[in-house]
Formats: structure tokens, sequence, C-alpha cells
């Protein structure tokens, strides 16, 4: 009998008749199960980050326009092609910046368009069959990425991440952690460490819970505690994700992403960066094409409602960084390693 | 006339019968005077961090010697000697841990034995003058550091530092912070940028505030910025304080003092060490020899109240770290520049 697979949080499972959700807000004491069975539910999900992550927020508006098909008592397609756009609307407009939302709202627009001529029935089914094939392609490129790490994380192996790259921004394994879990699921001893990752915890209230959750054992430390881990041997390779990746493998993550890289080099350390294709931009040449956004100096003067600077302090507050190319070792992706030089792996990798 | 100097935040300030200090509990938001006329009002401002950093609790301790010999109505040497040591033994136990604390109580009772057959009028005047003199001293040291630090804080500079070894520590004007400030007085434009320093935050509530009460431009980032600050040429040198510094020039401080140490050689900015002699243990040959505290998990995992992590995750906490000799550029004292090779010059310093 092969051993049990261990269990990996599911952030989203739809359930027939509704969407299922992990509920995020009460990270990081715990993420109760959300059931949302209209569009409003599902718009409030993810307006107020009871769902959040790029990935999953797409898959998460997806459902939302099977269950707004579902709601419409629409006879013909003119009536249901008016509320599954009033739905997309409403959905569209809960994260504005979200790029994967707006993706996955049209694709299952256009789904639904194309069998029109069907019929409601056909367009109901077809809509809930794009949704469920918007899920299915992100649970696959998490478990393609994972496969293509596996071999990076060999048994014993101390991982160091910063911020959440995980299961709960996804439908699936995640992508910084998909290598750590199919590590783990293969049965190797893997245990990670994590940053915490100010200004927005992410590290502490996200990652930690993630990894405890599902079995992996996982420590969290503080962002200037990193440099020092290493230096005490604490600490076999680095795993992180990304938000864009240029043409030459230069590339944009949250915040302290490149003085982790830096301390890496350092000391000799393997520092991977874990995302599907999709991430990468090859109309950015490199990482001074890509943009940073600076985000309110109040996320760094205090945190929820917890003074940590003079109320007028004058704070910087950039959200990414970028890592230039040469501190990478590889690009862990669900078409494979990408290795150096980046240049013609990446070109290769993106025109295949 | 000479332009007027520029005002620096004062600690503490013996007024004729009372130690005013600057109450830091309320920090970041303020700290207002906060005046000790007894014993147990020195004791208390002690243990609850109303002072704090070890030269400010020394000399806070010396002035609470002063109050009890003027408190005590003893007649003769034996009554005030007893009243002295209660007093001695008072506030000793108000921080077990830090060292100049008991290095200051030795040091008045030794100047009150000195002087006792003189009786206690005589008694009375030497703990005070002996009190005031510890506190000369230290401001003394720091103004020396400051001297010694001025030419590398050049006009229009931009600093990095790291926790708080300002003058909020310091019955003076601090140490890592003494070249700021003197460069400040010396009609300099110099800016700082502040590490926030997780957990404990001494950079974004303690640095932040008392440069800008002092007119000095401050800036906060979190601990994961400052890499990419130096990438984006925001930096144009390190200025970081020490708590204990080898014969071989390696030197423990605030955990996260590595990682900036490490970035800085990567960006080819200088990196100094301010302290005074007496931070320099010549007994311990190495970074090695210097034993690095670990503390409560609960640091990292929540702040004021408010969790940041799961309540059960594993945290490694350590309080310090240690940074190798080779990334110092040169160490800041009250006995002058330290420079390469520091097993020289520091020998040579500390034999002088």
């Amino acid at each position: 009998m092969p051993p049990e697979l261990p269990r990996v949080v599911r952030t989203l499972a739809w359930r027939g008749d509704a969407l299922e959700l992990l509920d995020q807000r009460r990270l990081p004491l715990e993420a109760p199960p959300l059931l949302c069975r209209s569009v409003e539910d599902v718009r409030e999900a993810i307006r107020t980050l009871a769902v959040r992550g790029a990935p999953a927020i797409g898959v998460a508006a997806g459902y939302g326009l099977a269950i707004a098909a579902r709601e419409s008592s629409a006879a013909d397609w003119p009536g249901l092609e008016r509320d599954l756009e009033t739905a997309a609307g409403r959905l569209r407009s809960s994260r504005p910046t979200a790029v994967n939302l707006g993706w996955a709202l049209d694709r299952v627009l256009a789904a639904a368009r194309a069998v029109a001529p069907g019929g409601p029935k056909e367009v109901r089914a077809a809509v809930l069959a794009e949704a469920e094939a918007i899920d299915a392609d992100d649970r696959a490129r998490c478990e393609a990425i994972g496969r293509a790490g596996l071999d990076l994380v060999p048994d014993g192996a101390r991982v160091l991440t910063h911020c959440n790259a995980g299961a709960l921004a996804t439908a699936g394994i995640g992508t910084a952690l998909a290598p750590v879990y199919a590590a783990h699921a293969a049965g190797r001893e893997v245990a990670v460490l994590a940053d915490e990752t100010r200004p927005l915890l992410q590290g502490a209230r996200i990652t930690a819970w993630e990894l405890a959750e599902s079995g992996v054992p996982v420590t969290v430390i503080c962002d200037g505690m990193a440099g020092y881990a290493m230096q005490r041997g604490k600490i076999d390779l680095v795993l992180v994700g990304a938000d864009r990746i240029a043409a030459n493998g230069d590339f944009a993550n949250k915040i302290g992403t490149y003085a982790v890289a830096v301390l890496a080099r350092e000391h000799g350390l393997p520092f991977y960066v874990a995302a599907p294709l999709s991430t990468f931009d090859a109309n950015a040449p490199d990482g001074a094409a890509i943009p940073i956004e600076e985000r309110d100096a109040d996320e760094v003067r205090a945190s929820r409602g917890v003074p940590f600077a003079p109320p007028d302090a004058d704070v910087w507050n950039p959200a990414f960084d970028v890592t230039p190319a040469r501190f990478v070792t590889a690009f862990v992706t669900d078409a494979g390693v990408l290795r150096p030089p980046f240049g013609e792996s990446i070109a290769a990798a993106l025109g295949a």
C-alpha cells in the first residue's frame, strides 16, 4: 500500500452549486471554510481578501460567473448574456488591479458566447466547464512547477522562502512552495524558514500557517535574520516566487527578495525562482523595464493598528524590488527548470 | 556670530534635587519629561524602560544614589552607608542584566567610601559629584565619537543606520548617531535612512523619533528594503553601533546588522561601526567567542498583543548577530578612527 499522500491546504473548491473558500481574513489565527452561494458572496470574498493571490482570485472569479449563470432566470441568450455581463462587472470591480481577475472573466464570457446558439442550458454548462478548466489549469501549473523543482529539494533540505507564493495564493500547491510540497509528498524531510516579510507580513501570517497546516515543519524569522541564519548554516537553498520576470532573467518580487539573493550568493547557496511561464514578460528586456509600485507609508508606520513609528515619520515603502539575473541559480517553471544563460533558456521556453 | 547649534534630544538631566528623564515608554508617539524625585522613582523608570540603553541606565542609576544620599536622614557614615547600599540594591535589581548599571553603582559607592571619614555631608557631595562625573564621561565619550566620525559624514551624506545607538541610549549624542549629529551641528546636510529593526522596532520607534526631534531628516524603511535602497543609489554610507567587539574586529550588534554589512560591501559602500573603547573585549579573540542571546518567540509572533504569526508557530529569535571584521571599513571610537588591520589598530587603541 502506498503511503498516504500528505495533505496540502486547498484554497478553494467547487461544491456543485457553490464555491467553498478558505477564509483568509482571520489569518494567522485560522482560515475556516466560507461558502459563497451568490455572485455577491464571491465579490465580497475577493474584495475583503477572504481569497487573495492573483491565480486564486482568477479561479474564484470564474466560479463567480458559474454561480451567476445558475442564479439567472433568463430563458434566452440575450437575457443570460446580460446577467453574465452584470455579474462580470460586479466581480471585475472587486479588486481593480488584479490582472488574472479580468483575464479569467473574459475567458469564461468568451466560452459562453461560443456556445450561445445552443441556448441557455448549454451556456450554463459551458460557463461551469470553463471555470473548472481555469481551476484545473492553475492546479496543473502548480503541480508541474512542483515536479520540475522536486530534485532541487533533496531529503533533509532546509529551505528559506520570502513572502507567500504558496497554496493559499493559487488553486493548487502554489509556486515557490510547490517544490517543497512535492518533496514532502515524496516522503522527503524538508523544513522551511519563512521570512516574516514586512510590511504586510505575508510570510508570518500566511506561509507559516499553510505549511504548518499541511504538516511541513516551518520556522518564522524576521527579515533581518536571514543573513545570520545562512552564516550559521541553517539554510541549504532559497525558493521564492516572482511577480514579473524580464527576458534577461531580472525579476521583480516582494520587497526584501533582492537582499535575500545577495546574501544567498555570499554564502554559496542556490537561489531558485519558481513561477509559471505566464509570469515571464518578453516585452521587458531587463529589470529596468519593470515598474515598481510604492505603497502607502502607513503600511510601515503601523501594523494592524499598532504604531511602529512616529505617525508623521517619513517612510519609503516600495512594494517590490528587482533582483538582477546574475543572482538566480535557476527558474523553476511549469515548462521545466531554466538555467543560465537565461536570455537563451527563457526565449526557448517562451517560444516552445 | 556663530550659527546656533542644532538641538539634540537630551535623554536625562540632573535638576538640582531630582533626575529629569525623557519618558521613552510612549515612543514612537512622544517622550514627555519625567521627574524622578525618589530612589523608587528612578528604579521604576529603569524597570519599566522609561530610560533604556546601557550607558543611559548607568547614568540614571548614579543619580539614583545621589537622590538616596539626599533622602537619607542618617547622621553618621554607618547609617548613610546602610541607606546607600539599600538604595543600590533596589536600583541594581531593576534590570538584572545591564552591565553599566552595576558598574555605575559600584563606582558611586566607592567614591562615597573614599570620603567616608569626612562625614555625611562630604559623602553626599562626593556621591553627587561621582554621578555627575559618570554623566559627563558618557557625554564626553559620545562627543569624542562624533568628532572622530565627523569627516566620515560629508555634506549631503545619506546614512543608513540599524537599531538605535543614538542620544536616547546615552546621556550624550549617542554612538552610531554621534557623527550624524556632529555633521548636522557643523551645518552639513545629512539625512538618515532608519531600518525599523524587527522584532523590537528600535529603529522605527526610537531612532526615527529622536532624529526628527533633533531636526535631522529621517526616513523609516523595513529591514528588507535596505538592499534595494542601496541598489537604487539612496545610501552613501552605513553607521551602526556595537554591543561587543572582539580583538580581531568581529563584532556583535542588533540582529540584522550582518545582512546590512554584506549588502554594503556588495554595493561598495563604507560600513562604519561606532562605539566607545569600553565596547571592545580584548578577551574575545574573535566573533566565535561572543555569546548570542536568543529571546522569546513571542517577540516575533506578535507585537503589542496583535498576532503576526500563528500563536504556536516555531520561531527563531536571535537578538544579535556577529559581523566578521572583513565587512568593517573602520571603527569610530572615542580614541579616534581605527582602520584595518584591526588586530593591530584595536590592540594599539586598547593599550594606549
